[in-house]
């Protein structure tokens, strides 16, 4: 039997990784690194000096996988998703078979915590789900790019009492559920937060970061409608000085 | 002027820690503990262990704030409300201009992320606000319990692409607003997900944590109508035996 530690390595700044998760780095004899083309490049370098870091002595092995693509624009959207799942976990399931012995220990370090808007769980159950390779997963959990978002703001996430909605710039485009008063938008492309200013001029605060805990790091926050024009420009400067940019934002409700 | 760090210290294993946090700790000259009566004691006792692990030569202060408690039945409810945060203001004021020498560095190990249904932060910014105390606030984000909670079930919040709702027990009771999918609750005396299962029966799983990270850890995972049963008797064994309980829950509608 294999054990596969799942470790939250944080948003960003490698301060963030917990006790917990150094020592389930100390017991790895094998990190697999998701590698998801040149973009991310520094992603995995950011990783490798966590090893860094916490492995002087060296004595383990990193094997890096090249996540299949997916087909961006399929003719049938349901089966390209469903068979990229497929090979997915078959990929990962011969991979942790060839590069963790026996008895061994594998890891992965998760970006923020892994139980957020990550698919790597769901692919390791589908592993055990398939039958063909049993394994012992554990979580390590990480702060999430939410937690760091809203420490660096020093706001909390929620006034008094009420719900926080948690949801993806895809699900935004399509509108708030109604009544929902906090939301926070991860995997936002598209400034999201514009269609929100539009619907309901001057209603909505925005609270926005970039690169979060990193050294391009950018914070704006304000009404939606005077952040916007620097929102944009903060992100085109954290994609350039960075070669990347992930952002995240809290766009709250002016109390009636 | 003085600087207030407000560390988030995990949501029960002293092993979440974060070297940030730790980092932070040892930069404190007083520690502000606050003592919210004797059911909490084992909370403010973990935090002095938390302290003789990571300050171990001491040189440094506890000061306990015994918050002010609010009128529970109050007759003017609003009016209970506006005037508990003022008094907790004046007394955060007041304990931190006594307590914290000038030019020194002050901090709250809070419970969990203290962005997340914490009120210290609007204390402080209301002291802050008050203009009777000059105040940096700075704030380490910690793991939450949802966190803790997921990570210790080892699934996802979400499912692909989903929105995840974080909320309390008491709006739970009104309703989930329309669409959600997948819940998170806190704040729950009352096991408000049966009135899930009563509206739309066999409807919901539910994932459930109780005193997380701490050894009277409890867990139950099912269909919501088979594990209520369980749920009611694990929270009682949690409150044997630690003399307390705090849970927290994830539900998830079944795919149609
Ligand atoms: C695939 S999700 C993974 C989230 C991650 N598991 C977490 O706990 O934060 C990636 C999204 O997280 C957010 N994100 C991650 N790291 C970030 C950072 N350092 N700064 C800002 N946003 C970040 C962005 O919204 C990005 O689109
Ligand atoms: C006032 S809120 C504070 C939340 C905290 N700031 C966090 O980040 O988790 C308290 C609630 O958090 C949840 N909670 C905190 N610690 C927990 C634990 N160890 N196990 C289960 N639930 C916990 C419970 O729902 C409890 O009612």
């Amino acid at each position: 039997m294999r054990t596969l530690l799942v470790i939250g390595i944080g948003a960003g700044d490698p301060q963030q990784l917990t006790l917990q998760a150094i020592d389930a780095i100390k017991q790895t004899d094998v990190f697999l690194i998701v590698d998801k083309g040149d973009a991310k490049r520094e992603l995995v370098d950011l990783r490798r000096a966590l090893l860094d870091t916490h492995r002087p002595d060296g004595g383990y092995a990193v094997v890096e996988i090249d996540d299949p693509q997916r087909d961006r624009i399929p003719d049938d959207y349901q089966h390209a998703v469903t068979d990229w799942h497929a090979r997915r976990a078959a990929l990962f399931a011969d991979t942790i078979a060839t590069a963790v012995p026996e008895n061994g220990t594998g890891a992965f370090l998760v970006w923020g915590d892994p139980t957020l808007y990550d698919s790597i769980l769901r692919i390791l159950e589908r592993v055990q789900h398939d039958g063909r390779l049993p394994l012992a997963v554990e979580v390590v959990p990480g702060i999430t790019s939410i937690q760091a978002l809203a420490a660096r703001h020093r706001i909390p996430l929620n006034r008094i009492g009420e719900p926080i909605h948690i949801t993806t710039g895809r699900q935004l485009a399509r509108g708030l559920p109604a009544g929902i008063t906090n939301a926070v938008v991860m995997l936002d492309a598209h400034h999201g937060y514009a269609a929100l200013e539009e619907r309901e001029p001057g209603s909505w605060h925005i609270w926005w970061g970039a690169n979060l805990g990193t050294r391009t790091e950018q914070l704006i926050a304000g009404p939606i409608a005077e952040a916007a024009p620097m929102i944009a420009r903060a992100r085109e400067a954290a994609r350039d000085s960075a070669g990347w940019v992930m952002d995240t934002y809290l766009v709250r409700r002016a109390a009636p």
